[in-house]
């Protein structure tokens, strides 16, 4: 069934807003009579939309909602360091897919580019439209931007920073066993040596997925299949 | 030190061509003395390159070639169906980034976009500036586009289809020890029963890294986190 995000899903009849009435009745061709699954990925709910009117404004009729059932298993924070251009989009899309369920954007020494504050709405959009694709019912929490110090703080029971002189991830697989992941990953630069250190200080294991430098959105998808492969969801 | 892809290194005085002419001397701003790091990742060689001339065409006096040392340490073959856009450009990328050897092009039933033989020379020039932006030594081996059908008969210790109803890739994991690895990549429109009929017969497991519907890109980027996580080198 399509599956189309709304906020603040209550029984009854409402309006769509003129964006979603169009993905409904034009992209999707539905009509009166026809029902889609509405989904709130903020607060993990969903209710079946039966469309009730099309003539002007499109009317839907609301089932009482539930709680979404598709969710990650697993707690995994993802800090991604802020990179330029697009990209904290890319992976927020590919976290969102992956299962990440807190995505924390930080900016670090050699953060080509900081992110502005405003940028979050837009952030918020990424990840409602990742998770109505890949069948998802929720969205990761967001968090940030706040600098890198800041976002090492976030508690896990399996840290890792990601980097290419790291131990690799086949060696570091003994210490992720369970429990809440954090995997920091890093800007096109790489990590500023005062920032490595605070991570360390800080327990966080480096971790190399091999010896070749990954771009920020390639280490971001393989460190999390990685983790999926290895740590029990808890 | 700057790594520059060149073809057929042998030792001695050769010209630059304009295109990698105008990158050492104007982009990476090399002068007449500077040496740069000539790599050759069809054959997996490098040598020092020094620029003797910069008046007219850019001369360099290569050393004698060495083996690359920066190489893929496990053999993993990716056969990636196609799909639209230049999403099998993305996927190349990554896979080269993940240390892919034989990276093959199939063209499924529910293949939106049939690729052309003709799009292979961009294909290679894709994994070489991959290559040379990661520090690999090499690139994978690329094979296509052919059928599915017949890109299955890849040989390989471990044989995985992603696939979102696979048994989980933490589950897959106890078959995945050692030895050449083939991962199996779908399209957008996933794989056509038949597809999956033949695999399963052809001994391929069909592994989920979650209960979401991956793009496909993001598929074959995790998919690969997790054998590096998992297998040892061999």
């Amino acid at each position: 069934m399509l599956r189309v995000p709304q906020d603040a899903i209550v029984a009854g009849v409402r309006v769509l807003d003129e964006a979603t009435a169009r993905y409904v009745t034009r992209v999707h061709r539905l009509n009166t009579g026809d029902v889609f699954l509405a989904f709130d990925p903020v607060h993990a709910l969903e209710a079946e939309a039966e469309i009730v009117s099309t003539n002007g404004p499109v009317h839907v009729r609301l089932s009482g909602p539930v709680a979404c059932t598709n969710l990650p298993r697993r707690r995994v924070t993802v800090i991604q360091t802020a990179s330029k251009g697009s990209k904290i989009e890319d992976v927020l899309r590919d976290a969102t897919e992956l299962g990440v369920t807190r995505f924390v954007v930080a900016v670090g020494q050699r953060s080509i580019k900081r992110p502005e504050a405003s940028q979050t709405s837009r952030w918020v959009r990424v990840s409602i439209e990742a998770a109505r694709q890949c069948g998802r019912g929720d969205v990761p929490e967001l968090a940030g931007p706040m600098p890198l110090a800041q976002a090492l703080a976030e508690p896990g029971d399996v840290r890792w920073l990601m980097e290419p002189r790291g131990v690799h991830v086949r060696v570091a697989a003994a210490s992720a066993t369970k429990g809440a992941t954090v995997l920091v990953i890093g800007p096109e630069g790489g990590f500023a040596p005062e920032e490595l250190e605070l991570a360390e200080r800080l327990g966080y294991l480096r971790v190399s997925l091999g010896s070749f430098v990954l771009r920020t959105e390639t280490a971001c998808a393989a460190a999390l299949g990685a983790i999926a492969a290895l740590t029990d969801a808890g």
